[in-house]
């Protein structure tokens, strides 16, 4: 099974109450690729980039089995910038700068070799972006999962509105579900976004973990409980790459199994908060997520007895 | 098996978003014995009232096996009162009125039909009257479930710290457990916390659900996910008094009982949000209880399949 992600990749600067970094690799396609990784390859990614961007990161994206065929470079701009500054609590932050640069005028070019692909994720970008590259796919993809944020919803709602319209799965937390619903209640919220076109609806709750709604039915997925959050950046495109890179490698859409990618998409994630940006999901190795996995289990087990 | 409880019984006045309440019955021992008395019987009630106490609500007591030969009966003053408006989140509330009258030089008297009980559960009172629960008993119970607030450590910190040094479980919220360990990872504040006395801590996170730790094992409940949430009143003494109610029946102290038992204690819970004040708490059936106990079973069920 083949996945495309399509996403940023740019360089952040972030601050956290445990250090600052210079600008170090991040974006959603960086992590949602990096995580989908472990699980099936190749990733096909489709973004854009300045002459600026790290080739040490390419390379490791190709040891990786990730194509970059679909990334495109355009060599005398610069890459897209984002700086920000994490609270003491560390589940809110504020943006310092935000340089669009390359991303402002982003065409997504689908290289022939991508056609076919099975999957297909949407990271978080202007929704009229996202839907061209559903366009540009010469055959609809099995399943079509959807990140994106409050930021579209404040200026591009209507778009956005299209653009959910034609996924399978969309993937938003519990504030953004609010506001896209206008219904407080997690549950209400998410009969009001399943209804504008989804069949399958992620929440995601931070640290409080993630719930996936379907037809009727509920999942509910904790967090781990971790002694210490290092930097969160990317841990929701993680989820989300560890959510669909699951679900390619074991190609089955069923809702039974993507209960299991919700486990594995937070497992993922809960490996990319240990360290600042992409340190963590560099070298991976699969025992230490399946030793993270049995984590999970234990951690809601638990048995009912006959009274 | 029997079970003691020590809280207030009170009246209380309250104000959500969806409609106002006159004087009703309230308080942490009248929610914890109510939901306790699905699971043991006797329950015995060590609180006091004034002469303004609702006596149909000492009758409904009775039907449901619960003692209150240990309620003083002050007959000439006037019963705890607590008035609050819920806000919109219904997470968030502001105090409007507190009257403690009765309550004010609470002397706790443990009738002699009360000695020998096994389980005995604190609800959130002074924490000196707490401490002279656990001493007037003859013989120190089998286990020891504390609840209290922020109200305590805000004013009383060291004889808070006192009273929890004699129990066996502490049940706090997630704000009150930052508060009383300083550290703001609830794993970090567990360790903290139960480095003070009690082998077992419960971290309730309201509508996230609840984390259970002993030594270096951590359990999470989630909280159900629901479409509405009426009145959130005494849904934490509601889950203690199923926790420590199911414990008694089952009379397991062992970690993987306490597991049920959150389940269980979450379970009662749920259905105390759904009405104001004690009304869905009065005449609940077994098929209830089981078939929601079952829904907290499905929402985090998923099986592993080997790769």
């Amino acid at each position: 099974m083949s996945l495309t992600v399509v996403g940023s990749m740019a360089f952040d600067a972030l601050e956290t109450p445990f250090g600052k970094t210079d600008k170090i690799v991040g974006g959603a396609a960086t992590y949602i690729s990096l995580s989908a990784s472990y699980f099936v390859e190749p990733v096909n990614v489709v973004s854009v980039v300045g002459g600026d961007f790290d080739q040490d990161h390419i390379k490791l994206m190709h040891q990786r089995n990730i194509s970059t065929e679909g990334v495109q470079v355009k060599e005398n701009e610069k890459s897209f910038f984002w700086s920000g500054r994490y609270f003491n609590d560390m589940n809110s932050r504020e943006t310092l700068v935000t340089e669009l640069n390359v991303l402002g005028d982003f065409d997504p070019i689908i290289p022939e070799s991508y056609q076919g692909c099975e999957y297909l994720m949407l990271g978080n970008l202007a929704p009229q972006v996202q839907r061209t590259v559903i366009e540009r796919l010469n055959v609809r993809p099995k399943l079509v999962v959807m990140d994106t944020m409050n930021f579209w919803m404040d200026i591009a709602l209507d778009a956005l509105k299209e653009t959910i319209a034609l996924v399978d799965v969309l993937s938003i937390n519990d504030e953004e579900a609010r506001q896209l619903s206008g219904e407080y209640s997690l549950v209400k919220a998410a009969k009001v976004i399943m209804a504008m076109g989804p069949k399958f609806l992620i929440i995601k709750k931070g640290e409080h973990g993630a719930l996936l709604f379907n037809e009727d039915k509920v999942f509910f997925a904790p967090a781990l409980p971790l002694e210490e959050v290092f930097d969160p950046t990317g841990a929701g495109d993680t989820f989300a790459g560890g959510f669909i890179g699951y679900i390619a490698s074991t190609n089955d859409t069923s809702f039974e199994n993507m209960k299991r990618a919700v486990i594995y998409g937070s497992a993922l994630a809960s490996f990319c908060v240990e360290k600042f940006g992409t340190e963590r999901l560099k070298n991976l190795i699969q025992e230490e997520i399946d030793a993270r996995v049995q984590q999970f289990v234990n951690l809601v087990k638990f048995t009912t007895i006959e009274q």
